[in-house]
């Protein structure tokens, strides 16, 4: 099973494309570009996916759906948001095929060309906008708290699974104000929200900043995200909130009349988390053996591998197993005990390694003598015997996937800590984005140009201006000119 | 609010168009055919998704997810499925826009042409088993049981809110068998599944069958379903299950060795209920002042409404209000108390009427004095007073969504019941479809020229075969030929 992964210090990048096949979490199909989530993959989506809905709703949102179509027209409504979006996206033309005449199977039929060519959505501002124009007449009808789950396309020319993909899975939140600072507070709320999750529940410690102008979503004044590291050293934005301003109100004329009759645009956000969020999951824990998977997303938290030559065994360890089970059960924890007599103990042993179940449970007939079972992490894969009589089980198992919950985003953290270097001059800067990676927080004159300059001479950007940053002045690293703050840069994926 | 509802028996197509909007359920969007679910229509969608989801589980189904595109060639491959679906279908040809030279705003890139088109799945057969391909080797690999969650489009020319739109929500459960025998049980099994749902969630009586030959699913062998019964007397299909057999197998190369290492075709079912279901729940049940939603479909279940003049009253209402909320909540019913002071009673009364809201507890002062509460039930519109010392008041509650749960089912069923007839002749055909509807129970003698010839004389079809018919020989209402026993015709959506 295992046998064969590739190491991650050779060549991290095919580690990462063989792990996400051999682990059945995706592959790619026989569309360019678009992936297929296979089941093991999708369950970890749909954990993620659970919480998250929960959180949203928690947060006073509720989900509906929008169409996957979009009006060319539409996107040209908001100036900068056409800038972003119009460009690599899958186009709509026909909607209809027929028989070809002359033996060459079937065709598009030329008579049945769409008046107005659709776009598959990339994102659903413009669509949801033109929506939102008839659900808000006033004040009582804000704010709107809405999201929706559903799959997007862009036409990515280089794709990766999960990372970059042209089809892909998304949630998109899209709500609508009475106010700037309301819809201000939103964005900071659904980027804390985001983070929550990630650290909470992915194990993942996120830096919370604010974007450059350069890297603002497109129709945005203002974009927050997470940025998360990973082990290769790269940063990856993990998710976005955004500060629309008025602007999609503007060109899709939203307006709501106040308490006091007058008549104002409504102010927006928008917000998302991607299966993108799957790469980052699986590049930020795993090793060489595999997966390593945060109990808490875990499909199977803890699996049961019976070691017996006899039969008679196998009934006594099954017996055991069994018991176990239904303790770990009522506390709700998802067990499985792979009882196959298909495949050897070792070959399971290195198959819940490679799918990163978090704990796994031997029991053989010197067990079942000396009252114990043999209990293996996966994350730090060591080994303990557990006496059964020592401590209810169910109490012991979920006092470990804490632990290893704990444990996962310590060690993420400490990587993140170590990689995180303050360098104050551009020799620096090169030195430490060569030979160490990470993400570098250095000052910044603010400008674009800076910026666009820093990227061209390094392929690194700014991945944020961290929310908790420091006031402290400085000279930019590049240009010598003043600085506010310092800000991180990181190659990225 | 619901004031100005079309009345059903004035224009019953009118009313249920009125109705979805109204209530809030779904509306058109600017795209034609292509719907906006609407956060309240989309959280019933959302309950009826976590059973179904639950169900397909339980029967030991995992979900995963496959592209939205399929590559034009993939549906000429399976030889009837490409005459059911190579037709009205979303086609994209190319992948870019670009900014057009004469002020014309964006256009098509021309120069980003696709080399082979994409289809929009109007179903995932193709893409599925394309690859399955990769999947199964071996009888180890069987039987692969598989759900997705997707949209799919289909260009309709006449859309309807939910019951037709180009694009719908829908699952589609592809499996993949190691002998016929075994996917047939499955279709089987996934009918049962549906018909469950349907009659104990949303308290809608189905009949289960089979279509004939001129109605199943374009690469099937055999084509079960559900078919349900509307207020206006037409028939709507509410899910269906198919077998099959080793079409798709064989179109797509998918083979698996045996224990005998012996090479065989996989045998494959596939089965799918849409948003379409949505339509059903409505019409089945609502009446002239709105929806009415089976308790166990409703995202609400009981709204409290207070009554009151004075402030100090509403507070001492809101007081009990609460204590009520949390004993309801505590059993895990779902209650909202709608303590605005923006609207009158008469006008919440209204609205949850029209929302469908099973139960509404109205709070006086008088009430507060007595001990008492007003409940009144949405499906019969009748009330009564409640002593609150006379029984737990949650204990109440469950027994009356329980109560409503059955007597929606029980009026549907009676209607269904009275709405289906046996005729024998060509004459008492004729006239119960036009003077009755329903369900018409008759002779066929099995020919499909013979469904054509009555589905062009009166534009009834065969809605199914039951699967619970009698064994009884006649002669066919048409044509007078032999026939093997009754089967059910409708005018169906």
């Amino acid at each position: 099973m295992s046998k064969g992964l590739p190491k991650r210090s050779e060549d991290y990048s095919l580690w990462y494309n063989e792990l996400v096949k051999r682990a059945d979490l995706a592959e790619n199909s026989a569309v360019r570009g678009c992936m297929v989530i296979k089941p093991y993959g999708y369950s970890i989506w749909e954990k993620m996916q659970a919480e998250l809905d929960r959180m949203f709703k928690e947060t006073g949102h509720t989900n509906a759906y929008f169409p996957l179509f979009i009006p060319k027209s539409y996107l040209s409504k908001e100036a900068s948001h056409v800038e972003g979006f119009a460009k690599e996206c899958a186009v709509v033309t026909h909607y209809r095929l027929k028989n070809g005449e002359n033996g060459e199977g079937v065709i598009v039929d030329p008579d049945a060309k769409l008046e107005e060519e659709l776009i598959v959505r990339p994102t659903s501002e413009t669509v949801i906008w033109s929506t939102y124009k008839n659900w808000i007449q006033s004040y009582r009808d804000l704010p709107l708290l809405v999201n929706q789950w559903a799959n997007v396309v862009r036409w990515e020319m280089r794709t990766r699974l999960f990372l970059r993909t042209a089809e892909f899975l998304w949630q998109e939140g899209h709500t609508a104000h009475a106010t700037a600072k309301e819809a201000e507070a939103e964005t900071l709320q659904m980027m804390n929200v985001y983070a929550t999750f990630a650290e909470d529940f992915m194990a993942l410690p996120v830096v919370r900043g604010r974007k450059s102008a350069n890297e603002r979503f497109a129709g945005a004044d203002d974009t927050l995200c997470i940025e998360a590291m990973m082990q290769d050293g790269k940063a990856l934005q993990a998710g976005t909130s955004h500060f629309l301003g008025q602007n999609f109100a503007k060109a899709f004329d939203v307006k709501f009349a106040a308490k006091d009759g007058k008549l104002d645009y409504v102010w927006g956000t928008s917000w998302g988390v991607s299966t993108r969020l799957m790469g980052a999951l699986i590049m930020a824990h795993s090793d060489d053996n595999g997966l390593v998977l945060p109990p808490k997303l875990a499909p199977i938290q803890v699996v049961i591998v019976p070691i017996y030559r006899k039969e008679e065994e196998f009934d006594a360890i099954s017996e055991k197993a069994n018991e176990i089970m239904a303790e770990l059960r009522k506390v709700g924890i998802s067990v499985k005990y792979d009882n196959r007599d298909t495949h050897k103990p070792g070959w399971k042993f290195a198959e819940y390694e490679l799918k990163g179940v978090p704990l796994r449970i031997a029991i053989g007939p010197r067990d079942l003598e000396n009252g114990t079972i043999e209990i293996a992490r996966r994350d730090n894969l060591t080994k303990s015997q557990f006496e059964l009589s020592s401590q209810p089980i169910a109490e012991k198992i979920s006092g470990m996937l804490e632990e290893i919950q704990e444990a996962i985003y310590k060690k993420a953290f400490d990587f993140r800590e170590e990689k995180t270097t303050e360098v104050n001059t551009w020799e620096e800067f090169k030195d430490v984005l060569e030979n160490k990676g990470g993400f570098i927080s250095a000052h910044w004159d603010g400008t674009p140009e800076t910026e666009d300059k820093i990227k061209e001479l390094t392929k690194a950007t700014i991945r944020c201006i961290p929310l908790a940053r420091k006031e402290e002045e400085g000279t930019c690293v590049l240009t010598g000119k003043p600085s506010e703050g310092r800000v991180y840069f990181a190659k990225a994926y």
